[in-house]
């Protein structure tokens, strides 16, 4: 998780099919920044293509055509959030990147456009299977840009050998979200720091090999 | 959390105001059972008070005065489902107790009903202030019953002195609404077992003190 506030700014292409920067790729990246300023304004309910159309500046007919629908152009929003999203920190040790990771996300989820992007996306994720989809491939792309980390603590010899590097990456993120989507407010520094220490702690006792016991 | 499946259809009172089993509280459990089915079945969109009403077989009016509107409803239900829930086990190690209090969620988050009643309630509290309040309510319920399995492994030595319970108890559940909620599909018993193991592994380390180091 983590595409950074801003980030969305930038010209995005498609990789075999536009020039970056071409037209179609401003086109999109207008298009895409629309989408995610309702969302985070007013949730999936509020999303309508003549809206994000108007808002973005782009003809109502080449949204329609691109994108299709509202459920499309979200799956293609979180597509670009993943692509667009930061590059894992690496500190040199298991616990300083994760502590880096569980504060990107942290901040991720306290900014008000993308906390409530995130909001809005998860909750049109529980009624709605192709942004079910795009949500579960977004953080499949987060989770294998920081599953190294994992994997070079294992070969430093911080982490027992088996470790799941998916699992403890995870591991991090959940109880940021949780804290989110169960009280309504972004967790703080502290529990950011709280929940990569645990992962850390619960990966060095081998809770993340497979079939293993404390 | 963890109403389980089924509990709803017990007669629920209002402390103080009803006798339990009267009229009042049938008329209650059968508005609640059917607030939930329509839940579960059409998410927080489908949910119509007249709906509601005809389903439960109740006077509409009585559905209006009573509960005022869908997010009154909601918050009640949530209440109720809090009243309702299952008391916490006692196994004699934290690490039993928190495995099955694991493995209740998890058989919650799995079931049909209960499953698809939690994703709409959580979808819903993303933008009605007052169904995350109550939503906040019902799982400070539920910790509130299982931090004593945490006080009693401090008090037996199992888990360190200044281990904060709520903290312990929130770690078992973050992973398993995360896996739901950010792929679509239930966590399954291994999943559970390892939520459980990795809250003991990161308190055992001191993780959930406050200001604490790994």
């Amino acid at each position: 998780m983590s595409a950074e506030p801003g980030t969305g700014t930038a010209p995005a292409a498609e990789p075999g099919t536009l020039r970056p920067g071409g037209r179609t790729a401003r086109v999109r990246a207008s298009v895409l920044r629309a989408a995610g300023d309702v969302l985070a304004e007013q949730g999936f309910a509020g999303l309508d293509l003549a809206d994000v159309a108007r808002r973005a500046e782009v003809g109502k007919t080449t949204v329609y055509r691109r994108w299709g629908s509202v459920t499309g152009l979200v799956a293609d929003l979180l597509a670009d959030m993943a692509e667009q999203s930061l590059p894992r920190t690496e500190t040199g040790s298991v616990l300083g990147d994760l502590r880096a990771n569980a504060d990107l996300v942290r901040r991720t989820l306290a900014d008000p456009r993308q906390g409530a992007l995130f909001r809005a996306v998860i909750a049109a994720a529980t009624c709605d299977a192709r942004t079910s989809d795009a949500l579960r491939r977004f953080y499949e792309v987060r989770v294998a840009e920081w599953a190294p980390c994992v994997e070079q603590a294992v070969a430093r010899g911080e982490l027992p050998t088996g470790t799941d590097p998916a699992e403890v990456v995870r591991a991090v993120s959940a109880p940021l979200y949780y804290t989110l989507l169960t009280t309504g407010s972004a967790p703080g520094p502290d529990a950011a720091f709280r929940a990569a220490d645990a992962a850390v702690a619960a990966a060095r006792a081998g809770v993340f090999r497979p079939a293993a016991d404390v």
